[in-house]
């Protein structure tokens, strides 16, 4: 296994060249639909339906679905809504995530609850939940709607879950693991199944792109929770321990409060609002013990699984781009 | 068309022998399929999970789409677990309602915000969302999906008219009917919808439904409408004056602000917490007018309009219960 580099993010992926135009093109699409579903919601929605579909996410999850679908000859239309209708569900699910979390900001930007209320966030929420299965409805589609709802179920358990572990440290690996399959792993496997489903892959090829979504979601994570301690590759500085302030005990965290100086973790983890120095301290006592280099392993053993049943599906660009998303995600060259 | 009564609940048709029995046997396992639902909950949510889904619910959803497929031959398994999912949405929706409305009781009982919180009431809707439309994609008619997709999208439109309507009493009719075809007529709908579709009935009978449900849904809320005015059949006094007190201005009070008192009417709307004194006033005010009597006629309206469709239906013992069910909802003999 080669020598782990800093953790990037799977996004800055979506500037390598190796990326099929033709993918590209299709995402583009997807954001005007995305726009779509905002101008059609019912009068009181649109502001905040349009606000939290078109605020800067990255796509992550439709381009997963896209390429999926183009390894063979998918339906145009039908692949179209799907990969709208799978960003839709994850807005949906962000909004009421951030209701359940009282989170002020996401990207940088006022959450719906914070903007809205919780009264609009919550009829957003379910309005675009709403608007997902009607989208696969009309694709018709069971199996689609089998992916679709499996993930949705997922995300609604690990909404409580997030809910309950900030409330303190007794978070233990497996249920690290367990929340974020839920979460994170949950919907980029629907993606990856969705995607295959919608070009007529084989059910052995549909398994392994589920494999390939569910470990990149999980590595994807951990390299979220990473970044937040070591800071975004290629900027200087540390992170800003925002899984610390809000008492999300994270993998790395896990792994520290168990080697380190703990009592310095959980004076951060358990100050709602704690002091720069508090912060700045439990952040430099997760970095003093080997709990990253432990997290950073744990991905790229992920990765490994992830790349595994890709040898079964159709050679050509789309396959080497699952590829390079997956190793972006490590920081390793594909 | 024959003198209004005293409106009734159509609840309380399920007490009519006219009801086939086997009707109620699947009922009956719809509340054990129900009680299932809530125990394969996430952990956390369990307990309101199996509360809000056991709570005193009459099934009436239930046993109109049961009633819509006997007319035909339907697959037993796929039956009940229509029958169980249409009720699972609609409590999904009662506990996203009560957030929105911030209610704390229905039925008597604490709301699921009330007890545990906005946190796991959001994820308790959500969960129940998803396991709508797990059951539904293992069902696998995308027909099913597309009836209860439509009558969630509109649900979900619906909860913030609700929250807005609240606010002040420029709710004009137009309105409230935008309003209650959304909230109470379109899952009645989709009740009927989804189970001529498990019936494999025509599209025309599909139709005759769709149009049955939506017009019973209408007049079943209209008669609800009143019922806070007047009180109960069969019981003494009056109505208990709810929507006065919680600012909802429905069809009753719509027509009574036009033609009476408005001045006292407004004061029971505007004041969050108004006396005893105001709140008799205000119904004293509304009685005074002719609005309970055009409201029962606009439901007996409705109603001739269910019944004209049903002509298209297959003869039989369920035929009889839904015109049963519509007569008894305007307090009219069959």
């Amino acid at each position: 296994m080669p020598a782990a580099s800093s953790p990037s993010t799977a996004e800055s992926v979506l500037d390598a060249p190796e990326v099929p135009e033709a993918a590209f093109e299709v995402v583009e699409r997807v954001e005007d639909l995305l726009a779509g579903v905002g101008e059609r919601a019912p009068d009181h929605l649109v502001e905040p339906a349009t606000e939290a579909l078109t605020s800067g996410g990255k796509r992550l999850r439709p381009l997963l679905l896209i390429l999926s679908a183009r390894m063979s000859e998918p339906e145009e239309d039908a692949l179209l809504e799907a990969a709208t209708a799978i960003e839709v569900l994850h807005t949906a699910t962000l909004i009421h995530d951030d209701i359940v979390d009282r989170a002020e900001t996401r990207r940088g930007l006022p959450t719906t609850v914070a903007s809205y209320g919780r009264e609009i966030a919550v009829a957003t929420g379910d309005y675009l939940f709403a608007e997902t299965f009607t989208a696969l409805a009309q694709i018709g589609d069971s199996r689609l709607i089998r992916a679709f709802s499996e993930a949705s179920h997922g995300l609604a358990a690990g909404e409580l879950e997030q809910y309950r572990s900030s409330g303190g440290v007794n978070v233990e690996v497996e249920a690290y693991l367990d929340h974020i399959r839920m979460k994170t792993a949950g919907l980029f496997k629907a993606a990856c199944v969705a995607g295959g489903t919608l070009g007529g892959l084989s059910l052995r090829q549909i398994d392994a792109l589920a494999t390939y979504g569910q470990a990149l979601g999980i590595a994807f994570q951990m390299s979220d929770d990473i970044m937040d301690l070591v800071g975004k590759p290629g900027l200087m500085g540390k992170g800003i321990g925002t899984d610390l302030v809000e008492g999300t005990v994270t993998l790395p965290i896990i792994f520290a409060l168990r080697e380190g100086d703990a009592a310095t973790i959980r004076r951060a983890l358990a100050d709602p609002d704690p002091s720069p120095d508090v912060l700045e301290a439990a952040i430099e006592a997760v970095l003093a013990t080997g709990a990253v280099a432990r997290t950073e392993a744990w991905a790229m053993g992920e990765i490994d699984a992830a790349f595994e049943g890709l040898g079964l599906l159709p050679g050509g660009p789309e396959r080497k781009v699952l590829e390079a998303v997956a190793a972006e995600v490590v920081g390793r060259s594909a």
